[in-house]
């Protein structure tokens, strides 16, 4: 049986064309890039070429900084440690906001910083599950708010924020603006200097290229106390040894998705499209959020008497991958998060799947997918108690 | 022109069956680990057998925690951090020791921390570059030491020092050791539970794994506020997507690093001795550390009146790469923080060449090292104002 990835929010299949870019850089071209020889120094063009792919990406300015680290989750610390030890810290400021439905990354950090005295401000979505301009400004505290912190689309239900809007409600109070735009960096078009944000931070894997490695956008003039103290890799912003095969591994990555986001927009969007259509068929089924409102790529569905472990159980029987929400918080079925914050029926609530496709989810596959949820949703639901 | 790679402490080359044993983990087997269908629990097996690696090489106990991070700077920032937010901030104790030769990814958190009004004790070496038992005692504080972080092996001279003893006296005291052995594991043996440490550094790319990829060893029973808060990874002590592919990969490096022990021993030795016998006959030359003391991989050498950068860029003209010290310190030319502890001429600080040896290195590499050296001492000096 050939098993079906619908799971893209959580990881994706790195690229062959990303792979086969990132193979000399282990065995062969294996030196340190801060080391003066030959070994060290031959890396220096393919990592030059990635940090260019990096900044084309994001069209971030050339006096702007692009750290490459390890993943999201360091982006995300980075900003609000290096926020926290640069502003609150020394008492300037003290005051944080984010909203409910932040991956992990952003909300237990938050709580961190609540635990060393941070007063975080958590805001709500609207009825569309957005976090609009005109919520913030309910909350921003002119000149004493630190650093406004909002995703720039969400994980479980790809619901897309207004992040332009958002900087300049904070800018116009005096905060600086961070974007979690993992969900959004090779999904849709990401453009900081349009939206004027100071950080952003991004994921190699949710775009085809390797765990391990992800970026944080400063914005030209910004500084942030690093999250790595040491060497002085990464312009003295992100010390320890540079991870050479997965720069250039990332900014190929992301070169091919930006390459890829009209096929995204078109070519993903109608086979999830499609799959929706198909899904909303299915009596007692609720979509949640707005169709044009989301990524391209993502459905976050509830059928009603179902319970979304259980439904997974099944799919996986049948080969077919999806997820109850972010996989970082599987373990305590947090997905709740994001339905909570939507105001979403609790009994609906232990109920959402989430179908997320990539450019190398076929329609073949989506076809097939569409026959086993049908039948899966008719046997969970004969001997469900609550149906 | 063959290069020859004699600047193994700066990163090694990925052993080729490391790279077989991570290339499934790319294209094909990609799923998320933490994710519940199929695509995530098919990495579940190699990861074990990567864990077991770890715990086995390190001889740590199954009740011991060994996190997975991205290198070595993460793991020593992970525990100085740590033991701020959870002693020193909540005003239990103030006061940190460690050494003059640390890495900066101690040495600088440790600046970091003091800016933060941490007492930051800072240990001379003996005569023989040593941090020994004694030193410590000397400057521990009875209950108030919070933490005692002193490296293994010393990256720039291979000199060892000695961890049992120095954990000892730290537990005497109330305190809790930690050790960056970055440039130990692989090296020399490292057996956590006879050592008693507390905390333990480690970093892949030091033992022919990739870049991007190190751990850190918690004893049982212990804690630390987290570097990276977020997902529940690694038992919530290390938030982010795992690395399957690298966390596969360091923990198959580890065991065939740990298997090639007596090779390093022997082998390694013998090459490396070769090569110092032959340095050593060269007119003016000092090798910095008694041999008995060191790794059996590094030599640290000065030649009187030839300039240590002078020199590589001559060796690496003739295919030769070594080092000035840390790769991580090579722009500011930071090499001289080791010399300086150990109280060598000024003069010969800047003149400081550091060669490290692997398993891979061959007779036919150190025999052209030897050949290609004394020419270019001869060369160099003949042009020499201060020779």
């Amino acid at each position: 049986m050939e098993k079906i990835y619908l799971d893209n929010n959580a990881t994706t299949k790195v690229d062959p064309l990303v792979m086969k870019k990132m193979l000399p850089f282990f065995v062969e071209k294996y030196g340190n890039p801060n080391s003066l020889h030959g070994f060290g120094t031959e890396t220096h063009p393919a990592m030059g070429e990635a940090l260019n792919s990096l900044y084309e990406g994001l069209n971030a300015s050339d006096d702007s900084d692009i750290i490459v680290n390890s993943c999201g989750t360091e982006s995300n610390n980075t900003v609000l440690k290096g926020i926290y030890f640069d502003i609150i810290h020394k008492g300037v400021k003290n005051h944080i906001i984010t909203s409910q439905i932040e991956h992990p990354a952003i909300r237990h950090t938050c709580e961190f910083l609540e635990s060393l005295g941070a007063d975080v401000t958590y805001l709500p979505v609207n009825d569309d599950g957005i976090v609009t301009a005109d919520i913030l400004k309910e909350h921003i505290r002119k000149d004493q708010t630190a650093l406004v912190s909002i995703m720039w689309a969400n994980n479980e239900t790809g619901l897309i924020n207004p992040v332009k809007e958002l900087a300049a409600v904070a800018h116009d109070n005096g905060a600086l603006f961070h974007t979690d735009a993992v969900q959004a960096v090779g999904k849709v078009k990401v453009d900081v200097q349009d939206a004027n944000v100071d950080f952003l931070t991004f994921s190699a894997h949710k775009f085809h290229g390797p765990k391990g490695v992800g970026g944080l956008y400063i914005k030209e003039g910004l500084n942030l106390t690093p999250l790595f103290h040491g060497g002085e890799q990464m312009g003295k912003k992100r010390a320890g040894t540079v991870n050479v095969a997965f720069m250039v591994g990332m900014g190929y990555a992301l070169d091919l998705a930006v390459k890829a986001l009209d096929f995204e927009n078109q070519e993903v969007r109608r086979l999830r499209d499609k799959l929706e259509d198909a899904i909303m068929k299915i009596d007692d089924t609720i979509v949640i959020g707005k169709r044009s409102l989301r990524t391209p790529n993502t459905i976050l569905v509830s059928f009603k008497g179902i319970e979304g472990e259980a439904f997974l159980w099944d799919l996986n029987w049948n080969g077919i991958a999806a997820s109850t929400g972010s996989a970082c918080s599987s373990e305590d079925l947090e997905a709740d998060a994001t339905f909570q914050a939507m105001h979403v029926d609790t009994d609906l609530s232990h109920t959402g799947v989430r179908f997320s496709l990539s450019r190398f989810t076929t329609e073949e596959e989506i076809d097939k997918a569409i026959e086993v949820i049908g039948k899966t949703v008719d046997r969970l639901r004969s001997i469900s108690s609550t149906y």
